[in-house]
């Protein structure tokens, strides 16, 4: 017998307990329904969600929104014609919808900075994991070494960067998701004496202008900005691999999508 | 005889009436002291400080925080010895720091958002002043020629976009800042029917994401992601030109400061 979807978001739940307020919920099809396949992915678009179907996947597990907004409730009842038509497309579609964000961010350690760094290789160099970072202590490499292994094992284009790239690194934060602000960035400066922070994304005003200002004092410090979906993604991929183990019976698929910028 | 600091201030403030809330308030100075020049700059580093003090201007009137945040008081008391030393390195300075972005913003229309469309010689084709965005109807130009005009008038090496190249726009919403988030952004394209969105910042979640649905659906959309600073620097240069026709008896520079990142 094939898991329901519902034994599926219980077993994934189940190692943090359940959150009172989260934007964890089934937000299309029925928690009864026998799962077929399972597609992890870090945003649900119309596309990952076809793909999905074609899998014969009827449930698709992703780290964000539907509708191009954190929360539900921004979007329902706006005028957002591109939204309604693909709510429309999903509710005739019949695929279960589940997110999971806020669970999987609370897993020790956090499932989407744990993934980003097993994606880098840099497992073994992990010193440290808070709730919302990763402290790692890598074999001595210049900036332009580790910029150029990033871009490699996650596919990147384009990265932004701020730093000597001759400078020699070795202590490195590590801030998945919106996490690159001044208050979770800055002390892992200030505290910790990284050398390096990696986010995924973070106000510009805040952490970039923290660094500009400790260069201009002499301070070694650099900055590397992945983009929000380039810094989670792995955190969806390595959610396949587990439950792929978690349920041998069903098909478990990563989907990545393309990124969302051209840099000219 | 020179105007003071106060006397300035309430210059620039007398357009929009005084705020209860604002940011906006003399950081470092004596409002009584005697302006014997101004600088304007987006970003308040110790660099812009350093070049006002070398062109005997002391006061200084800045978009942006002096550290790292938009509010003062995340910083105050913050273990941040960055701070601290750019805070020391001040108050020995004897210079006046203003900050000048909520007024600014109110202006009727925005008055960083005027200086960005202005940087780009595109007064001519403004069909509408919201108080948050502006619209624009600009000759038919493609998207790649778009993207050569913008990053040439605003000096800007890289830039992050969304679209065909190829497609034609003439329907433009500009939003300066952070001013890219979903709420701002999306109405321009459903309501105002924009072909094109210039933003300055803006949660990667949102926007781009309802861009991408956009575009798989067939529309005929695009995004252009300048940077925050990038976005608001025309709008602080705009203002030492006003400061300039304003109070004629002293100099009044604009000074730019480098681009936060490189891309790699």
């Amino acid at each position: 017998m094939k898991p329901t979807v519902q034994m599926i978001m219980d077993a994934l739940i189940e190692p943090v307990g359940r959150l009172e307020k989260t934007v964890d919920t089934l937000k299309f099809g029925d928690p009864s329904m026998e799962v077929t396949g399972v597609v992890t992915a870090f945003m649900p678009t119309q596309h990952v969600i076809a793909q999905a179907l074609a899998k014969k996947a009827n449930l698709v597990i992703a780290h964000e929104g539907l509708f191009f907004s954190h929360h539900d409730s921004e979007i329902t009842g706006g005028e957002n014609r591109i939204g309604q038509a693909k709510h429309r497309w999903i509710e005739e579609s019949n695929v279960a919808i589940f997110r999971f964000h806020d669970y999987w961010h609370r897993y020790m350690p956090d499932g989407i900075t744990a993934g980003l760094i097993r994606e880098l290789a840099w497992e073994p160099y992990v010193s440290l994991n808070y709730p919302a970072a990763s402290f790692l202590n890598i074999p001595p490499s210049t900036l332009r070494d580790i910029v150029a292994h990033v871009k490699e094992r996650l596919d990147i284009p384009h990265i932004r960067i701020m730093g000597d790239l001759d400078m020699t690194c070795t202590r490195i934060g590590m801030l998945a998701g919106y996490r690159g602000g001044g208050a979770l960035a800055i002390p892992l400066f200030e505290q910790e004496h990284a050398e390096l922070v990696i986010y995924g994304e973070g106000p510009e005003w805040e952490t970039p202008e923290y660094i500009r200002e400790a260069i201009r004092q002499g301070k070694r410090k650099a900055l590397m900005v992945l983009g929000h979906a380039e810094s989670e993604e792995p955190g969806m991929k390595a959610l396949a691999v587990r439950l792929a183990a978690m349920f041998p019976s069903i098909p478990v698929h990563y989907i990545k999508e393309s990124p969302l910028f051209q840099t000219i």
